[in-house]
């Protein structure tokens, strides 16, 4: 059976998002790790001499060993998940997509892209039928496609079952954590006893690409979704999960309940398919009030929490959000997309039956 | 000169507040600490043998040795800060005021009386009116004066400028530091590392009190400001420093400029009759879009902070405020307050002739 | 299978090390919570509804439905899990051991007990042998049992297998975790963004209790180690994790590949037994310099990790230790001890056979 | 008066320990900033406009218009103070020197020269007697003197006066601050809610600069102390402040009394002299048993502090220390010497007269 599982490749995968797809790949039911690239100095050595290995979990065996190959599509896996940064990926990642290759690439180098798709696996895959524009507008036999920023993921995963309410404006102010921006990312003298209100661009990145998630694919293009939202997003001394304190007005009156009932059976084709990394429940209300908290409620993986459901008064209600940035904003949220284009047919080779697609790595 | 300085007590003398008391009292120019109450069981100890004192300036010696009294009237000054707890401050307080004193009271415990105002000297000074309907309705002698709560003062104190606009909604979201919740307050185990987005009361506090501090005094009575207030409240693993993340609807169209000239124009009856403790500008605005910061911008004493003023995409406009929970919030704003009592006659005996009264301990 | 669980209770269920045990017991092979203690007022309440979950597993669905029990002895199962505070556990401790239950008590209470056994399973099985002192003097058919207090375990841990090279002096600083110190434990005032270099009667007991738990058990009794050691402990933020920084000096003159050696080699009857929670390897030595750190290593279960072994200039040499405060420390380190009471016989009943004894909670 | 102060410059002067100096030297009566010097690209631009300003006191109005300069001799004045990384430190230093100036130079720098002093002014005055042998050797007009690294700063200090009782035999645990490592230093990831026992280079370098500059100066040279000593240092999430556990071993045997009546008599030249940034005294003996504590006694300016002297199973004695990075460590250490060598005549013009040189910038 391990024998069937596709081989997938990554880059920039010595630094600290690839080895957040390293950790999130290992043991997958359908994905195997056989080509990682890094930088050029590191090219030929092997992947456990030169990461300076950072998450929790051991560095999988099977990649320890792996030797670093140069960030160009000859032989590379057909998927490939992007570690690079927004700086440099947008040429890389086009380079690969010319040369064939499936490209979950990083959410910032295309975001001006209009062919792209910005996918939330569980809000929109049908933003996914834009990739037929995109190979005939690029003309190239690859693809690419993007998740979003993790503030962005935890307002949208929360805002997409509110949508049959009419949702006509949301403020939110988001506490991030320090892992949100990398490594080394924020130094500990600006943060530790700390609050920095200000995070460059990233009010307009959250405002932007939540209505475009949201938005609906017509006649051949993703239409960014109506609502009006005004972000404030600051970091706080935190080392993991996005917390997003949310109000929303509605076109409609929906009450509590109403709300409440849309966030607990809101569910996707992650779902529906079963995808591996599929959480049962996208979205989990806790019902204590001082709840979700970064510390004691991130062991949900994927699942976004909710919490503290209640009238606002300015617009319509009000409540707490919380996700976490890696699990579900970069390497996790680049998986589920993964899977759901192999079941889908976009990654060819080696893709199991469907049917019998529910592997191991069930979520939590 | 020394010698003409109004004798002063404080309640709850060794708490959290009661040092701050201390603190901020030490060296004034107007008032100096001669009585000093606490709990029953340490009557008769010596202030120093029985504080476990915790404010970052030294002990002050005239202070140290005082022998601590009980919490009745007897032997008092007529000019008593409060820093009793507010499950316990609504009887002693309101023994003292009966018994000829002026108190100035914890804020929590005459929350629903009409006829106390909650001063915040900059704002409001003719809601000190409301002392002649008190006398009246309690009749006693003394009188009794609050503040309001941290985050409420920081917000009152930048929406006051923008009342000429016409206040139409806010939403604020603040980021409370562990010292806002006193001591021993909140377990280290509960904040390390995480955010609480919820403080029991809080958003209620802050919705309720700014309107009432911003309200009008008329017909003997005050009528809370019209403004709809929407709180989210949070408490972040910072030590000092209320950071509020503000929206504002105004009922005309301010540009951002106007907005700016309200702030920093913005100036009230301390600043007017200089008082010892007011600061030279109540409201100062950072140009740098990152500030404030609580680990930067704390050291301004009275003033509260504004940064990053730009247009909200849903209400009109939004900006990030900061105050000091305790040079502004708690102790310091009592003591801006007994400064004006005194200046206005209130507080009899020992007081400074007009015209002569700027002190040494001038703001910053 | 499952029906031949051993049925277990847990005084002080409810409170912060209660919470543990019953997060620790959840799923194990051997052992299920059938009876769960706490304070008189909430006798009779369900579990759920009274204990304010703070463990970051879920709250085991056999646990949570549980009625709240007075803490005596009638309807108790045989063993018994102590949760109590020092203060209170001496007496109802004793009390279920007059009636014949084993009890795995709070290593607080019995400190000064000469015939209680401070059981670190890997270190000092033999120190059972005590229970027959205990039975004889106390005239009880039940037994206590204790652990060591957190900075203890990870100390006696790393210097039980140096033994061989003959102890003579160490010095050991340690930077201890908030959450060493229970629930509310450290109000966050006093150590965010702070060390505190004083935990009252800390460093007498780490220095005293390593010495008993690596005592000889001879003549029925046990004979505290001579080494001499020197204690410096502090609290740090840092939510899990004893870092321990150890200096030893010794009788004869090993290497530092001896030193490791032993470290690495080193096993007890746990592992032999292998017990359902014995880690593997009790002391796991890394190589790169700067490790172990609590916020990167302390998956490792009951391991206790050593890193960056060297000469020490003063004494022989030098190195860092790193230990779980819940895991190893207090609730694991009791489980543990519970297991290997139960392959001794010391637990009647339900007790699987040997030999078929290795379930599915294996270390880690 | 201001008129003689004498003119200074700052090598490194935008960066972290450049801004400190700048912070040091405001309002300081011998001596004002005249000229400042950065990178390359910044030459000619204002001091304001390129200085990201870090420090909590507000940026001296005299500095924050004055145009940077190249790093180069031509134009500075003769004594310049260098806030250069040691990367880069020691070259330019050299080439000060070789130009006439007296340089307070980086200690890191000038670590293997032994014709540089590393003065301490309170413990090594003599050691300038070195800087006779630095220009017969170097055959240069001007001068470098260095200070030494935060820790051991700290543990010199409180060394110094023990001297006398025959020092053996000494341990240090350090507990360093994430502002010891400068800016950006340490990555927030690393050090939030972390402990990291390892800090490249730092242990070899406060047992060999703390020998150093206890040392005699006797026949030309410095040679050092010759106690031993042993280091464990650590970083901890701390912003400022480096706590030290201290034990040590003496030649006679001091009892407790002893030791402490030598810490709370030290005092040095500095005091002698008067020193504008001298404290009053050097060491303070804290006698609560949890003191000293960074964040509740680091306004103490540049004096030590010390606590919970007690007797050490393993040595002699042992107790807690704790002394400011910066006030202490770096820029204030620079400025007491700099202010030592004006004294001695080492740094001409502009000084003030002897018997008149005690300014408002007083030690605290």
């Amino acid at each position: 059976m391990i024998g069937r599982r596709l081989d997938v490749g990554i880059l920039g995968s010595t630094g600290s998002v690839g080895q957040s797809f390293v950790a999130a790949l290992a043991d997958h039911p359908w994905f195997r790790v056989t080509w990682v690239a890094a930088d050029e100095r590191w090219v030929g050595r092997r992947y456990r001499d030169v990461a300076s290995w950072r998450m929790s979990s051991p560095l999988p065996p099977a990649v320890a060993g792996l030797e670093l190959q140069r960030s160009e599509p000859a032989g590379a896996p057909r998927l490939v998940f992007s570690g690079l940064d927004a700086a440099v990926a947008g040429d890389v990642e086009t380079a690969f997509a010319a040369a064939g290759h499936v490209v979950l690439g990083n959410a910032g180098s295309h975001r001006m892209d209009d062919d792209v798709p910005r996918l939330v696996p569980e809000i929109n895959p049908e933003h996914l039928a834009l990739l037929e524009r995109q190979a005939k507008v690029r003309r190239w036999p690859g693809r690419i496609v993007c998740g979003a920023n993790g503030p962005t993921v935890v307002l949208a995963m929360v805002l997409a079952p509110l949508r049959r309410f009419g949702l006509r404006s949301v403020t939110v102010s988001t506490l991030q954590p320090i892992a949100g921006a990398g490594y080394p990312g924020v130094p500990a003298l600006d943060i530790v006893g700390n609050v920095v209100p200000f995070i460059p661009g990233e009010e307009e990145r959250v405002e932007d690409e939540t209505r475009r998630v949201l938005g609906l694919f017509k006649k051949g293009k993703v239409a960014p979704h109506g609502v009006r939202i005004s972000a404030q997003t600051t970091r706080v001394p935190v080392v993991h999960g996005h917390t997003a304190l949310v109000s929303v007005a509605f076109e409609s009156q929906p009450s509590l309940d109403d709300v409440r009932a849309a966030f607990t059976g809101f569910s996707g084709r992650p779902q529906a398919e079963r995808l591996p990394s599929a959480p049962r429940r996208p979205l989990i209300y806790l019902d204590e009030p001082d709840r979700p908290q970064p510390r004691l409620d991130l062991d949900r993986g994927m699942s976004v929490l909710i919490g503290n459901l209640r009238r606002c008064p300015v617009l319509d209600c009000k409540f707490v959000a919380l996700g976490n940035e890696v699990v579900r904003g970069a390497a996790g949220g680049a998986l589920l997309s993964a899977e759901l284009l192999s079941v889908d047919g976009l990654v060819q080779g080696g893709r199991p039956k469907r049917r019998a697609r529910r592997g191991s790595a069930a979520s939590r």
